[in-house]
């Protein structure tokens, strides 16, 4: 077979936030609080696990949500009627990622005082949520079982900067083609140390673990 | 339930590469050379659809695929493997999309006196690559049963810009809760008159139909 020619096509249209990301994690820390960054593709499944999360935590935690959309504000509602947390919804005006200060302006809406973990549920998209901080303390990933196991490979950043994986939809395995020793392998190729968690949030599979996990990092915080 | 309180958060990072967009599209019309750009979520199977219809067409076009990634080659293999037609892989170096640039170049990379159809599978991401021209002549969006019914809810811009839609791995519909009717009603809230095609590209259903749709576009090119 012949050789694919390669074109590279470098675009800088990044900015750089790190500086509010670093001021939002220190101020929020001050006073006690845990943000978790929470990214993936559309449709993974984000919502589906946090509101079952939510349930196994909320009683021993204050809990906030923000839902980042670029419209539409579904899953704000869907969490809030099906955990009775504090939701905040946050429309991006059509922006594929959230910077520190957008987090900023919308946290500070929150009554921080009584908060223990405040949970961004960013844009859905692989890519460009990645590069931004948010000026969270953990960014957990998702990756859906029917996305495939080769994400990891074709969306590297998003898994350097994950704390840990969480796959989901393992219910849904049987009518596709994903190996779970791969994605392990692929995930770990761009970070060596993040944990993984294979889950079905709808069947309640490993969600403990997920919630065991956060609750080690609340505590250590 | 109280109402949940929505913090408009608008950020001005888009580009406008439109001029060129236009001028590429008008240079390649020229040339009778007509460009197909891909878009969808990761994971959706754009590169399953792609070696199924292209299979169907290529005895009777001249057709050239650009894959484009953010990094990895597995999807220019995989096409140029399955299908034995041209294929270009191209990396953004991080970028979420493509510029119209960045196809100009690229395209000129092909012999392109020997094209009728260049198919620019665009990065996997459902809300950037909808805000850039690539100078195509019609843009193809794939939405995956497993993403969910909703999409075209909360990615409107995406659904906006596709001059038809293809719902695709049909065939794993039974272990989701996914609403045909509603789907097309939500891509229709967006786009009155996009043609939406159900399919699945692994076991061939409809892809005849999505390859009758583009041999009338070639028709009538």
């Amino acid at each position: 077979m012949d050789k694919i020619k390669i074109v590279e096509v470098k675009e800088d249209i990044l900015l750089r936030n790190s500086t509010i990301g670093n001021e939002l994690r220190e101020e929020l820390k001050k006073q006690g609080i845990f943000l978790l960054n929470v990214m993936s593709s559309p449709g993974s499944g984000k919502t589906t696990l946090l509101v079952n999360l939510i349930n196994k935590l909320k009683d021993k935690y204050n809990i906030g949500v923000i839902e980042a959309d670029l419209d539409s504000d579904v899953d704000a509602y869907t969490i809030k009627e099906k955990t009775g947390v504090r939701v905040m919804q946050m429309h991006t005006g059509g922006a594929c990622h959230l910077t520190a200060q957008m987090v900023r302006d919308t946290i500070n809406e929150f009554d921080l005082k009584n908060l223990d973990l405040v949970i961004l549920e960013n844009v859905g998209n692989l890519v460009c949520p990645a590069e931004f901080d948010t000026g969270s303390h953990a960014n957990m990933v998702l990756l859906s079982v029917p996305e495939g196991d080769d994400k990891p490979l074709k969306y590297p950043l998003m898994f350097e900067v994950a704390s840990f994986v969480v796959i989901t939809k393992k219910d849904v395995a049987p009518v596709f083609d994903f190996d779970f020793d791969r994605v392990k392998d692929n995930i770990h190729l761009r970070n060596k140390k993040a944990e993984v968690f294979v889950t079905s949030a709808l069947n309640d599979i490993n969600v403990d673990e997920v919630a065991n996990h956060l609750t080690k990092l609340l505590n250590n915080f």
